[in-house]
């Protein structure tokens, strides 16, 4: 890495080819969760896509939320299907799924399941109605909460709570902290771009008398 | 990893001891990205925390939000200068600082600077209030726009809009898309688990007609 920067003020952001846009300010948070939300429509037609805006907001209760695009998008299915039973699911996208995941987000016509066409497997547990991944290892089973409308640019923050949580045994040590390498889970940058995760430190709650002496950095 | 998993209802989570729920339900949205968030106060005093909840709302106005704690919690500095001038920023954590940026969460008593303990260097450009991090290559200078109350659990999502945008010319490829792993970015796990990232995929933006044939998965 070069020290090599480029400086963008709002004006140069605003003036941005729209494609560049798109893709420099979806990727500058940083990596993002890869989750496919899965739900099932009044006529029974399970909808499947994939979100990486899925964000931790409590433990307890356990409140879990989610951007949504205005309606009319393509993704309008599942929030009409949330709206009818109250229920979806969010299952972690792995590294042997990661283009049948991508997948999910094409404008498939009219309502249909994008299981079949995506190469994944629809699976029913516990009574829940929604419907979870089979390829998926970790996945949640959510109740609807709220959705908060985001006036500033028409999206929806859509909030839930968990009602069903499964985990693989494996990536889950004694404290309940998940290993993520070991879910072999995957990260998104931008709209497109997926990434494999590689554990590489972990460190206590942070307490001042615990701060190691870092020094002064220069 | 082998198959056997492990359910948890809502009430085995509600029954779970305490740290072991803040740490597993900290861990189930999967990878999030790890950013210092910058301000400084009416005193002139900085203040940085680190945050795992930074995420995209929008590319055009350029909105980027993050979930705080309620009032009274050892965020609250953050917020106060916010409110103050209406200014933050928001700097990615790089590997080669995972510790320092970790020990930013510590609750240091009275006002004072997380920069100089935890080995961090304070950096102001364009003429921007808020403090940047020196250590990090890709930063934001964020306005705040609006603070929306989550009243399930009193946290609250603080939306604001980039006015600055610092890249490394070397992460960033002719259509905007940012190569974290070039970055040299990292993730967070739960509250404490830090991953490195490797790029492992890109593909099209995703048209039915260019679904391939993924024959059906069992």
């Amino acid at each position: 890495m070069t020290s090599s920067s480029q400086h963008f003020s709002k004006t140069d952001i605003q003036n941005l080819d729209r494609i560049k846009r798109l893709n420099l300010i979806n990727s500058i948070t940083g990596i993002k969760p890869a989750n496919l939300i899965g739900t099932i429509s009044e006529a029974g037609i399970p909808n499947l896509a994939i979100f990486s805006s899925v964000i931790h907001l409590g433990s307890n209760p356990a409140l879990i939320g989610f951007v949504m695009r205005p309606a009319g998008d393509v993704r309008r299915h599942s929030y009409e299907n949330i709206q009818f039973n109250g229920t979806y699911t969010i299952n972690h996208v792995h590294s042997s799924f990661i283009e049948q995941a991508h997948y999910t987000s094409a404008k498939f016509e009219g309502e249909v399941s994008e299981f079949d066409p995506c190469g994944l497997t629809e699976e029913y547990l516990a009574d829940f109605p929604a419907p979870f991944v089979k390829e998926s290892h970790l996945k949640l089973g959510m109740r609807f909460a709220q959705a908060i409308p985001i006036e500033l640019n028409g999206t929806m923050l859509i909030i839930g709570e968990i009602e069903h949580l499964i985990v693989p045994t494996a990536a889950m040590d004694k404290d309940g902290q998940l290993n993520l390498m070991r879910a072999d889970d995957v990260g998104i940058s931008g709209l497109n771009c997926y990434y494999s995760l590689e554990k590489i430190g972990q460190f206590p709650y942070a307490r001042v008398s615990g701060v190691p002496d870092f020094g002064k950095r220069k």
